[in-house]
């Protein structure tokens, strides 16, 4: 779909595009190697709409007259595999979106979103890209904010030993997820910043600070995503630390456990033994010696041990 | 309310804000949502004053005629979750603070207090601003100062080999506030430095250096704050290595004890076996031989382990 | 084998050689050796094509009228080991590729397969390394994504805890190869910059740009590689936490082994003793109260870990 | 004090202050008190100079017309806690210094030890600064071996495995010196990179090299400090790794002991079993065929380890 | 020594030095304070050649109208200690190089052979440097390349579970001596970039390509030796990983060990109480009934164990 956008959102066909109007367009990549030429597109930005395998790392790419740009958004539900991938073609008076994929449509939806918060007879193009940017990374906010109160519960287990046998998985999950996000927001910086520069002066200069103040945003967003990297990292050693705190303790009460037996052991192994001549075996207080000893014994040990806080 | 500075403070109201005279504001949002078209302000940074999401990182922002920051302070005693959110707009001869949330009444205190210190009559815009972020952050030595002997207590309990079931829980605790504080200090700074850079050139040249003053002090909190950060992590490391020398000495201690005892347990057993023919049993000395023989046993283990330098 | 450009690739000898005329080259040591003079190359450049010593690190060197670059590929299918090493000189209308290494022949295959995809009636200097240089890291976005999949498959593996014993070394080797790899981009991207440059001005100004879309490929590839080494290293992380939590189980698991046994154990040698006066051993019930006891004690110890989670 | 500096020293009261003539002051922060009005100081820095919070970061600042800053050397004995605080202020024709803390009466011989090395009929402001900062940091190369010998030393304890109870401790010490001597260069070279500057103009042009040469030499002691802390996380590891290799070890010997006797006790209970129908028990050769089996059951365990190398 | 190089090189005395041939000197600390005057050197550079604490960081230093530097060479065999302590004087027609510490004269056959490889008659003052400096670091990758193959092969002994006592020596003694080369080629291209900075504008033009392939040079060591540190950390953490493995190994064994043991003991200890009333004992196949049980219980937990791939 093409618009031309005037005094308001006015669908054309593609034979109607007109170079001097603004012009926003929405399409697939079908439609896209249709129409390629008359934008006059280079064929390996069409080639690299069409190539999946470079999953994460978008294409950002300044041409002679016109800015190509892949990005991969994140699906507000399932925020682990990054999805929504579109690519975006700016050149004077249009701004051309691709979705490469996008089952349930939300890129559309953002797009009309996005339009629904500007005066239309009043925008430009900076606007529209700026707006749509926004919209794209809208709710990122609590994502990271998900994030957040996830390795806080993570902490919180720690600090009770409720240590699942998950646990370790579960980090892992996370900070793939959050290197996922640094990796974006990058990308997303390194956009702004260019769209920024204006190198191929297609922009008014009054309208740039749309893209500085989309390039703050993101950098906010690196920044937090960072601070919860930081984050996970002092949770984990605490994991760490907590199984090697809980192995001292296992081993401590293993020890004690094993002390106090042992001389018990001895002892009734020693009155055990068949010699013909022990005089103790025979002896009237003989096995109320033995009943003594044992708890003298028991005692010492327990003793002991509170002493080295080991109980 | 509104404060015109000519001589001294006079309280004015909204009608009467005069943009030649230098005016100070301290209000809250209710009153911003009620004055910002006075001022020019944006509808997008009201809209950021009310919405609570974005909890740590305030907004850092120039519009064409005005800087608009989002900042959170720090409560005095409570140092673990920052407080003290205000929004603060700076215009040619405007400086008006919004406290978006302040339950004690500090940034009015603040403000006042930061007045007493500056001649009124010679006073000006940056002097203004300075005063009251320097007194923002007036006492924050005394809170890492406070850290820092939080963190000592803790190492010295190390060393003490006091090492309480709390102690991981704890240094996660100072870690994160201590991300907190760098991102703080991050943030003030960055504020600092674009006032500095005069973008929209509403400050005089010959005081700028009030903003680089401010800078240079919270630089240097937060230089501060990361050796904490390094102090921190020698300590944990500590904690750790502290763990694993423990278990070394538990195992060692159970070692011991366990081979003193297994052979001395083997040979009581040995002499409670049934056979019709062992000589020692029927022997006159066997039960003196028994005992010599355990004795020895004992002996020889602990030397041994003496020069093992497990004892 | 020497090439001119005009409007097809005409093979020419040395002799015909022409400065004038755009002109490819693809030879071997030997030939270099026999040619340099001609080319006005250093004897310094030859030598070091020679110098098999700096396995890695190729060199990037500028002189007076040439670029001069050693660098070192992967083959595709054996990526531990970086292959194919070559020697470029670039000077006006001139692309010289000296073959070092390279059993497969895949060097020459990429020249031709590069030259398949430009119009040679209108290529220039600057499209024609373009190509090959492009050609030369076609495929490395599937060797990283091979080792992504690898790494993937560890951390499977780790949280089924299928620990082999092998994990530790395949671990340190998909680090040495990702160590490799990255020192590989940022040669090609410091190349990549260098051309860009254009120091010794050899190059069109228009014609930068085809350095620049290099250097940008290459960082994407740089950066995707320096995140799966922090993939990695969460992996190994969550590696040495699985082996530290799965020392504890089998600690735990032990620990209530022996601490059902000990007490049964004493239990069986007290009624072992041979005291002529144990009043138990006669009494009719003894051997009833006994079994009675030890499933008891039995009980009691299951009921006590399980209640502190042991199991 | 102060001291006219034209063809030699001369004493003067601070009445005689000529801002003509080169003047040296050295005085205690109650003179400051009474005489900082005579050189325009602001109140500000007499302030910061008796508020002893700041521990360890002293201020660097510029104002309009002198340059002041607050340093904290190190006493040569006692390098753990930073000692000998000054304050020294940088005007036109003066050199300042407030001797806020030092106890040894240190500063001033510094001071006048740097004076000797001078041709005074020569000097200059840039000298006289020069000279005395470089006596400040004069022996902190020493130091610098100090602790390098002392890391050392305790790589020496770990590889002959003395691992002492302190061990731990010592690390966590020097760690925090060598965290202070890091800060403390970082703060030296920000000072001299400063005057280097030249900001406010009272220095010559020709003279800067002083400034120069004392931040070079900072900066190599900076540097000398950072491979000593990275040499300390080096034998920190190997600390580490020989309480791990210890705990193997202890865990092999115990197992290896476990292991031979668990056998031996489990046959000598076997012919404790009262039975009234045993065999062997009547058996001629019982108990020589249990002393044998006994025997042969230990070798066999010894040669088992031998083979596994625990022993 | 020193030498005018005009069309070859002639040893001349310090009396027919001339400032406009170029001049060339190899000379000892003794001759140096002999003749540092004629040259018009600062006394300061002599006390600092002299002076032996400053043991790894040399002086970079520029005065008026020379260039100072000191520089520590590695020993080609003992590559462990930096030795050829050398200082180098570099003024407008002269290249002095003053031999600090060199017992098997290494310095001065490194300048001849130097020398051999220039055109004496058309050579300059850079080339000179140039040649020298290219020498002092000539077979240094060698060096790197003996240290990678260490460390390989440490990697092999982890990889063959081969981890003997020095283990942690070994690679703490690496690691030193790779900080020690990090920061020795950071100093030698600090050099590298003073000279091609031209700062006292000594060398012409034309001629700093020289001190630029120099750093290049340098640059490439310095990036190889971090790659070298990189895999060295790899491989210490696999060694960490490796002794955890090593760890579970053995606690897995000594618990199936104890757990087979434990019950067997218990029964036979059962058997060996001295109930007058206990059936089993007279009972006809009351032993082997208990040859079946043991049997029986043993093979129980061995299953058992294979289950849990503790066997
Ligand atoms: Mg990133
Ligand atoms: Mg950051
Ligand atoms: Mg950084
Ligand atoms: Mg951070
Ligand atoms: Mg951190
Ligand atoms: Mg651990
Ligand atoms: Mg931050
Ligand atoms: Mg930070
Ligand atoms: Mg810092
Ligand atoms: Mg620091
Ligand atoms: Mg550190
Ligand atoms: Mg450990
Ligand atoms: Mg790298
Ligand atoms: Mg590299
Ligand atoms: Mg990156
Ligand atoms: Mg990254
Ligand atoms: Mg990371
Ligand atoms: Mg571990
Ligand atoms: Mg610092
Ligand atoms: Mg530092
Ligand atoms: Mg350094
Ligand atoms: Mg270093
Ligand atoms: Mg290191
Ligand atoms: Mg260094
Ligand atoms: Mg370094
Ligand atoms: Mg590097
Ligand atoms: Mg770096
Ligand atoms: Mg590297
Ligand atoms: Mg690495
Ligand atoms: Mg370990």
């Amino acid at each position: 779909m093409f618009f031309q956008i005037l005094e308001d959102l006015s669908p054309i066909s593609l034979d109607e595009y007109n170079t001097n109007i603004l012009t926003l367009g929405i399409i697939t990549i079908e439609e896209l190697e249709n129409c390629y030429t008359t934008f006059g597109f280079s064929e390996l930005t069409v080639s690299e709409c069409k190539n999946n395998t470079r999953q994460i790392h978008g294409a950002i790419e300044i041409y002679e007259d016109y800015h190509f740009s892949i990005l991969t958004g994140m699906e507000r539900k399932h925020i682990i595999r990054l999805m929504d991938r579109i690519a975006i073609f700016i050149k004077e008076n249009l701004f051309l979106i691709v979705t490469i994929e996008d089952t349930n449509n939300s890129i559309q939806n953002d797009l009309f979103e996005s339009l629904k918060h500007q005066n239309l007879s009043k925008t430009s193009l900076e606007r529209l890209i700026y707006s749509f940017l926004e919209r794209f990374i809208y709710d990122n906010y609590k994502i990271l904010e998900k994030i957040e109160i996830e390795i806080s519960s993570h902490e919180d287990k720690i600090n009770d030993n409720r240590l699942s046998r998950d646990f370790n998985h579960e980090i892992t999950r996370i900070q793939k997820k959050l290197l996922l996000l640094d990796n974006y927001y990058e990308q997303l910086a390194v956009l702004g910043e260019e769209l920024e520069e204006n190198a191929i002066d297609i922009f008014k200069e009054e309208n740039l600070r749309y893209f500085k103040l989309f390039t703050e945003r993101v950098t906010r967003l690196s920044t937090h995503t960072r601070m919860l990297k930081d984050y996970l990292v002092h949770v984990k050693d605490s994991y760490h630390a907590q199984l090697d705190y809980n192995l001292n303790n296992i081993m401590k009460m293993f020890t004690v456990v094993t002390t106090i037996f042992l001389p018990l052991t001895l002892i009734v192994g020693w009155y055990g033994m068949n010699f013909s001549y022990m005089p103790e075996l025979s002896w009237k207080y003989g096995y109320l010696f033995v009943i003594i000893l044992s708890i003298l014994v028991a005692i010492i040990c327990i003793l002991y041990f509170k002493k080295k806080k080991f109980l």
